[in-house]
């Protein structure tokens, strides 16, 4: 040890590239023992994990030392009555936030007691938009035009990248002498971004071959990727995904205390009006809780969770009850590669049945998509009907009654 | 154990409520074998951790099963020449995405051979902003009117509720017959949502004593809470910082191979221009992605990244280099409270020097902003720099040099 | 004549001098048949105007060939409950497009029966947002606090250049090394963007000469002028007001031919989901409409319109019938400058009792902003009863089978 | 007259039928004489008009009691390379605002010296978006789904309402329980949403027919008209256009008196840095003014002003020069229809040569809004030059000490 951290400290040896010396779980034990001594910081705890970190190592995280944890609590069971997920199911949700695991819960109780939540996937296609610089805007538009033209060609010199992946369609956005193409995929159980970045290079390649426009930038942000953007709210990203539940009465009262004009009247006038007044991109209540949990729990990209937040609630009056839905406009999962291969991550996968490629490709993302929007759906009502009861409780006391 | 098992079958105990009938740890091994049984899944790795739970099953998570570990890569040094952090730092980082750590840490390695990030704070409040339903437009506007005038009055009552915090600032919205009061407060070294939220359950009693409006939800969406929103890019939430570093050409070639003129126009083309026409509130590249690794690994709540992506970047081509800079509007941390007591995540503030509560109140979390707000900008011109080398060598081949 | 045209083709002549030769009226006679020459079209009804233009010639309009003429349609009584407005109205409007002044003049007609509309006023403040380049984040951020400590020095100065504008803040901005400083002006009775750019020219040079920060640009937009913008919303700009009203059913019926739910019901998919999923700055149905009728007749700027389309409408059931309001958060009216000289326009203006300076400074401007309000709450309240009209019979029609 | 006076006075006779009993010149006499007596205002210049009103009255405004004069200047020679506008064209301004003309005029002046702007169309379709409520989210996504699989049988029923328009494409959005579906036809040469509404009525009552959801409004707001909105930007709505022009350095000194280096430095800190931190639909200096010019002199509808000014602006440094463009996403101009048939509109038109039908259907808007994307482009570059010859000469002066 003493010899590794001497020669990390003269510079014989770099700290980025102890694996090339050592097994994995020795180069970040090295590591983080150099750390300690450089900082006089200890840090035992993060180096005290039990996860197999050899792939972690090498795919996951460079310069690795050691592993954070972080609480996983359960919620459930959800019924979900989906295309891809119809079952209950119990929600793995990996927070820090006291009384958000609870507020799920009760949420899937009352969608489960209601007879589940209906949920349907619009729309599922990963994109990436690369930006092409013009000399002019002619050479933009004819470029684009070529583009719109050559889909086929393009579809075939993508798919030669990938086994999985189809090419779905690119929509060009000349803006001056930028072209941004944004190119969307199927990517079966993969999240995705990988897959269609390098697709797209080669797609790109082609570009600037054929029109003479040069490539600035494989991602040219109307991707748009971990931006709130109103793009994806428009044309998707991940997949889009719809939920609803009607509550009958009774439940309502039961569960929330309340009754549907009230969690009628705390939608519009918190997920709608305040969200509008705000310039918000998200109208609904703590959907980016919901999803970074489960994200968290199940090895997504928590950088992901700002798509995620682009949700819509809506809360309707209907006869005997109310009628909650959500929309997910741009939700981004992966059953497969990224932090799904963790020994932890890929066991909170498994228990929702989710963990690997599916029978057909894309039916576990799109498995694990319908219930995640069926959670966000739990933790919507569980909040406005929580707001509902107070404020049903102050305007009582308010009138006097 | 099995007695346990066959009580929850049975519905004699409660899932959620385990924890009144045995240590934390138990009930955390019982219901994951409730779980294991119901499910047929295992979950040995999840119910594998190491983390004293004890608190975490109190305050941080409900109905919890075990943990879920995610790897930590180290970053730096970075020089960071703030008004609270001013020093070289290592940044953990917890991800599951393949080279980003090597990404930051190429920025943060060309940010100190620049002489360190200049980073200031703008501005420091967190907000909560309740909803009221006025009887109509007169009712709503006097309300507002009477908020304007009795601050001070409504700063006493506020502030008894608390030894920490400060209130700021309240600023009024009517919107036909909703009154919306977005109350701004100093909380020290706490992120500050649960207390801004009692404080303002007092403000908002009061308000609605005197003026007759009804407080309908005590968050009305103007806060604006895990949502993208521009009201949080405008009037800022949390710590709004800038951060800053002028790049010398020798430096820019020798890092990323690419020139200061490239920099800049890949900035244009993707973060500003892409942006732009995507209508996104994110005008950067990747800021989310460096915001979740420090967020996970330092125990601050991850559904926050949201308004950390609403980060703006820019590169202006100056004499002899470049100057980048990145805005973060609304950066919501904490050194206390919250994730940051778990063992690990306390271990990597700790690294930081930040745990816990400052020498003054709110040093440790400006601090802590500002070295974040440091780590995005070195994770922007490492990824600005590698498409800028990409575009380089392409515009050289297309240009047959 | 003659002579003059072949100056023109010569050259002897400049087109945008002819005022300097002769008088206006000729001037723009002149320069009509030189256009009439050079294109061979005619220009006859453009120059059988009838308005005294001596003035417009020098201060309205360059270049000038005559005018065009639009017709004015007139809607009411509509009967207004403001605290500047506070009678009955008859409302000028020039528009081209059939049925909207039958539209408006139906609404009117309901919130006169109803009693009148509520109106006030929220805010009342004219912007410009100087932009400013700093060396780099320290120097932008020093300047930045320079200003918020010295705004009593600036409003001195600015105060220098005005007998009727009074500074009331200035709200700083750093991004990066950009440097945003929001001037915020009371106005009196003009609109102001000339009163506030000509004040911010001083203060922006007093800054420039304290700080070291250079001036880029008089408006740097996030005054924002002109374009649609969430600081304007969210801040207002000119007059933010806010008008309502509440419907008894049986109104609602006589009037609309359908009632409070549905009407509650067209407002929540259409002006709230429909534009939220829009990712639009407006929630309303055609405010723009009736904005620009009314700013045309009265000599307002029509790019104006940009910033009154941001209009929010809510409608809500209440006990015995609905309540529907608008809001305005950036309405820019004058009663004085501009078009408002202009004999039309002065007349349309004097209809409303609104033509000129007010009593007290203000007064005349802040009553029309509180009529126009009305107007646009009018012309919501006719199309979404219309739009919910339809939606009933349709929705009769599709169950009675 | 009189008894007509009192005729109105005594309810005989309605202000809004006059037109029934008496030649509409008449009938607006009576009107505006009706209303002098009620409040005492006079409205003789009103009434003093030239234009032929018989149409009119009948058509584009009801209620009409005479017009409204607006001083025309024109600028120009502008040299426009489009597909459709490829000549120089006297530009006509109907404009009170000082000195606007004399900008556009000298943008005109620097882009015909340079060889003109090169435009090109990149999208052209007028959308309208009916709103169906849904029983549930399973339903509504049914409904989406028969709409996207019946898309020609659509276009059949939708071409049956007729002779011009052509349907474009439908888009269907699911938000919860709403179906909006974005209908997008080719309108030839009227601005089309008369075409678009009459024809939408058709779809959607098949729609409705079909699948069982309810027709709640014809327009649900993601059309979006008259409202700022992302979904415009992204999609477009009528006209998408760009126009750009390279400008040599010495046409930037000789007319504009700055360099190539400080419009791109203004361009970047005023239309992009600050509308994105103001988080602005707007991108540009003051595209509104120039639309609304054009629009008001041509009988365009004045509140579609609010979609042109979504306008994004760029500017580029280039080898000798600077290359400046603007980008519109959602242009909506007509040729035919609307105001477009007024005399003094009509001869604004003709004197562009976009009078009426083109020769093939659609040629004349196309040139109309080819015509003044070039226009946008010359006020764009005349205001940064401005602020471009300021700024250099407050640097020179901040450096020259």
């Amino acid at each position: 040890m003493n010899d590794y951290l001497s020669g990390l400290k003269e510079g014989r040896l770099k700290l980025h590239s102890l694996e090339k010396e050592m097994p994995p779980k020795d180069a970040v034990a090295v590591r983080r023992a150099f750390i300690e001594m450089e900082t006089g910081k200890k840090l035992d705890k993060i180096g005290d994990f039990t996860i197999n970190i050899d792939r972690a190592a090498e795919k996951n995280c460079e310069n690795m030392i050691g592993a954070v944890q972080v609480p996983v609590g359960i919620a459930g069971k959800l019924k979900v009555n989906g295309e891809y997920a119809d079952d209950e199911f119990y929600i793995p949700l990996a927070t820090t936030e006291g009384a958000l695991v609870a507020s799920i819960n009760r949420g899937c109780k009352a969608i489960t007691l209601a007879g589940g939540a209906d949920v349907r996937i619009q729309r599922d296609g990963m994109t990436r938009a690369p930006v092409f610089a013009a000399k002019n805007v002619v050479q933009a538009t004819e470029a684009a035009r070529w583009i719109e033209e050559n889909i086929t060609l393009l579809k075939e010199i993508a798919e030669t990248t990938t086994s999985h992946g189809k090419l779905l369609d690119i929509r060009c956005f000349v803006t001056g002498t930028n072209l941004h193409a944004r190119i969307e995929f199927f990517t079966g159980d993969a999240m995705g971004m990988n897959m269609v970045t390098i697709a797209s290079e080669k797609v790109a390649a082609k570009i600037q071959e054929e029109t003479g426009v040069v490539l600035v930038a494989l991602s040219g942000n109307m991707c748009t990727d971990k931006k709130p953007s109103a793009i994806n709210v428009i044309l998707g990203r991940g997949k889009t995904v719809v939920a609803g539940v009607f509550l009958p009465d009774d439940l309502i009262k039961s569960t929330f205390k309340t009754d549907s004009k009230t969690m009628a009247e705390v939608n519009m006038k918190k997920n709608l009006v305040g969200s509008a007044r705000a310039v918000s991109l998200g109208f609904n209540s703590h959907a980016a809780n919901v999803i970074a949990a489960v994200f968290l729990a199940c090895g997504q990209d928590p950088a992901h969770v700002v798509e995620g937040s682009n949700t819509i609630t809506t809360v309707e009056q209907a006869e005997g009850g109310v009628y909650v839905s959500v929309t997910l406009p741009s939700l981004q999962v992966g059953t497969v590669g990224g932090g799904t291969g963790l020994d932890t991550q890929r066991e909170a996968l498994n228990l929702l049945g989710c963990a690997g490629g599916g029978e057909t490709s894309g039916a576990n993302s799109r498995k694990f998509a319908e219930i995640i929007a069926a959670a966000v759906l739990a933790g919507e009502l569980s909040l406005i009907g929580a707001l509902g009861a107070g404020h049903l409780a102050r305007a009582h006391k308010q009138l006097g009654r």
